[in-house]
């Protein structure tokens, strides 16, 4: 599928929550098959050249410089870690088309805007962080509090996350419920299997003792109350009134539910305490100070029987060509910007490298002067979504009663996030604002600052994630991974966790795994 | 119901974790309808004893100081916060019987003995919190890589809590989508909400593309793989097979499922970082130092028209009556105990104190040489559930990835809890372990030391906290929480939020205003 068609039906399925969704479901979005692998076996020896010092690059790095390997890594930012970033007050950031943003944040605020959350599952991550002290602290993903919102149900009322589920849950229970009381069920489950399927529907769904999902004690301890239990003597609670089955599947909402029961997306989430960027800046450290040299804008790439030669420039000082040369080489630059570089591959890597299209998103950071969806809404932590063009509000989990903070204002995928993209950043964040205000009217009050971060306008990735369908992972996937005579590739993109840091770790794992068992045959592997 | 009625009762009903659910539902469970209240209204004069310095009473001692009430608080214990309660290395405690602990954790690590979790709708404890600069953090309840376990299913191997869900709701997807399909739902769903409900039951079952719960990519991306997605060439994953639900629904363990859907326990948790007894501490700090009389059992409390007279004990000197006399009364003496204490109040008000029996409950903390379950089995925070007789085992948010934790080992209700406190301390922990190592294995050898507290074993509370039924309610709670001349009584039992902080809080702001009132009107009102 080329660039152009596959933009086309992004174009054509529209609807940037659902499409989300679609995106983590071709993801594979699963857990890791890290199992802490033993160091590489024996010595390496000789040279390796890394290029780029995302998460990818970071670990092959470590990896191999731990096994013996003389390694050099080349990144074109000034700073380590690639799409693992943090943005901090005073953080300046030029994206492609020259606009310069210089971060406003309060002292102690920050904002992730690659990877944001680590789930449970993801051990590879998991485990750097443990063996390097990154302190890790939960990650809130599913907050019942929070808001399910489209401006086409309700006047653009926003609905709460606890009360579409116990109206949806309760809704399917009771329906099951009739259907089985009709015979329905007779020939698909025994007479057993079907009063205890009843029981279980009563717990599931807050139904009644007759099976009805109503306004009750039943519905209530699962959607919440009109008037909350209390104490003393006006402490008995009122009822709320749930919202019928038949509403409830028409307003769509239901469909901002799917992400939360994914894989990727179930608790236990985590996140390094006080940034992201904890993980590259531990790689960093390890590493030492003379491992990276930065600003190097790699130009070509050639291979012959005796090693690998990289053509950079130092773009500090343009025009002049260097070169660096090794044994080996693992490249873990982006598919979007390796496809524009001159690379001495087999004709089917190379036909690999360029038929992986790159997804598009944008986020925008938004610091508010209090943190009212805490303090009025009760929302702590967690994901309000929306069919508006921001998507979603992501709220901090941490920094729980403290006094300012920064929203996730607009993570947008696909058109949205072109959209996006083609307004200046400045704008994309007024734009944010404007639409959160859907949700939360204080917006207009409270904002302070904002920064925004379009993936494709990042100069270092052109992009966010490779985008795999099914058809180019039959076709290319294995010939995108193998090691090609010196070079092997590794990131995200060579990894069936596409947009994970996990798939940049274990491609990594994967492609040094190759290279060293060719390395210590001889070359011959 | 006498207390006998009940205990039977409850032998008969059995399974601590289907029971505790009960209770919950009991409990009514609900958000607050605490909204900052103004400050009492004009200047409160005259004197307050309050009795008892746990939330209820420490609430009342702050609220009413600040309107200008003098006010003296008599506590039993040694230390004030009542159930709100933290143990420590060096922590002391005896239980009734003479039993005597001392907590033997490493320094830095702790166990909630009583409350250990607050709801996002408890904003009358969020907002003390907010007010004295309790810093919170998340708490993680639902985990879906933690177990479901019963002794009886699968030759005791627990479940991952996200292939029982997963599983459950597949199967009962795909049977609503065949009832469906065979016309049973055609009289109570139009024709195009049908289709909606398929839409929608596809997404929520993890079904295939024919409305099948099968083993494929859509169900293992509820469950977990079989073979998890990784990187390079062999990154491609292989899919978990599921569990029919004719084999979930006579697991049973779907009941274990219930506690996680109900408005207490929804997301976002939060919990006091460093221990819940920082609330307790924070309103002993904003008291200072005089206000709180320690070590004094109350042994009666008189009433005339003009004040109250307690009568005490300084239990460090045993067998001298004391008297302390003020205004007004707030007894915040948990019924349990308060009905073996002569007070003068209307028949109506003693039958009441007298009506309330009092749920029995047991904790084990235990201290591990290493988090395993982090590292060996990817469980970061929440409570693996089990009907083994320890009710659940509770992972701690917080610290993830240090050396060692303190596991909540046991969490026992009713006959469990009888049977868990027939026992010694050391018993107990041993007995934790012991029935621990079934879901856990390496509790043996990663065993360092535990500590227990039986709540009807506390010499405080004798009891965990009061129980209601519909009846007893109906009958007496009016008369619980009504001002009876100058006494009025508030803690959680005088709620509509048993067991909960937030009930204690909540009682104690109505039962002051009720005193306020009174006190502002002359002693008329």
């Amino acid at each position: 599928m080329s660039r152009r068609d596959l933009l086309r039906m992004i174009g054509v399925a529209g609807g940037g929550a659902l499409m989300y969704q679609a995106m983590a479901n071709l993801g594979f979005a699963a857990e890791s098959t890290y199992r802490r692998p033993p160091p590489l076996q024996g010595t390496g020896k000789g040279s390796v050249l890394v290029l780029g010092a995302g998460l990818a690059g970071l670990v092959a790095a470590y990896e191999l410089g731990k096994a013996g390997y003389k390694v050099q890594v080349l990144e074109y930012n000034t700073r380590a870690g690639g799409r693992n970033w943090t943005l901090r007050g005073g953080d300046e950031y030029t994206e492609l088309g020259g606009h310069k943003q210089t971060c406003q944040f309060d002292k102690g605020l920050y904002f992730n805007p690659g990877p944001w959350r680590i789930p449970y599952h993801h051990t590879g991550v998991l485990d750097y962080c443990h063996q390097f002290g990154v302190q890790l602290e939960s990650f809130v993903q599913v907050n019942h509090n929070a808001y399910m919102h489209s401006p086409d149900y309700a006047g653009g009322k926003p609905m709460r996350q606890r009360e579409l589920v116990a109206d949806w849950h309760g809704g399917i229970a009771e329906l099951l419920a009739k259907a089985s009381g009709k015979g329905a069920l007779d020939d698909m489950a025994t007479k057993e299997d079907r009063e205890i399927l009843l029981e279980s529907l009563r717990q599931f769904g807050g139904l009644d003792n007759q099976f009805r999902y109503v306004m009750g004690s039943a519905s209530s301890e699962h959607r919440g109350y009109a008037k909350e239990p209390g104490g003393g003597p006006d402490g008995k609670p009122g009822f709320s009134k749930p919202v019928g089955i038949s509403e409830i599947l028409n307003s769509r909402l239901w469909k901002q539910l799917g992400m939360s029961s994914l894989y990727e997306y179930q608790t236990t989430l985590m996140q390094p305490v006080g940034g992201m960027d904890a993980i590259g800046k531990a790689f960093v450290r390890e590493l030492g100070p003379q491992a990276i040299t930065y600003n190097s804008k790699v130009t070509a790439i050639a291979q012959d029987d005796h090693g690998v030669t990289v053509t950079y420039e130092d773009t500090t000082r343009p025009g002049q060509a260097k070169q660096a040369k090794a044994d080996w080489c693992v490249c873990t630059i982006p598919l979007s910007i390796l496809s524009q570089i001159p690379i001495q591959v087999s004709a089917e890597k190379a036909a690999a490298i360029s038929a992986v299209p790159y997804m598009s998103s944008a986020k925008v950071g938004l610091q508010f002067k209090r943190r009212f969806w805490e303090t009025d809404e009760r929302i702590y932590g967690g994901i309000s979504t929306t069919d508006l063009p921001i998507g979603m509000i992501g709220y901090p989990t941490h920094g729980i009663g403290s006094a300012k903070g920064v929203l996730l204002g607009a993570y947008a995928f696909f058109m949205e996030a072109y959209e996006f993209t083609a307004l200046d950043p400045a704008t994309r964040v007024a734009k944010a604002v404007e639409y959160g205000a859907q949700l939360h009217p204080q917006y207009k009050k409270e904002f302070e600052n904002g920064i925004s971060v379009a993936w494709h306008r990042v100069p270092s990735t052109l992009g966010c994630f490779g985008w795999w369908t099914d058809e180019a992972r039959e076709k290319h996937y294995a010939n995108l991974c193998s090691l090609d005579g010196r070079i092997v590739l590794a990131g995200e993109h060579a990894s069936y966790l596409p947009a994970w840091q996990e798939g940049a770790i274990l491609s990594s794992l994967a492609a040094i795994g190759q290279l060293h068992r060719k390395a210590v045959a001889g070359g011959k592997a």
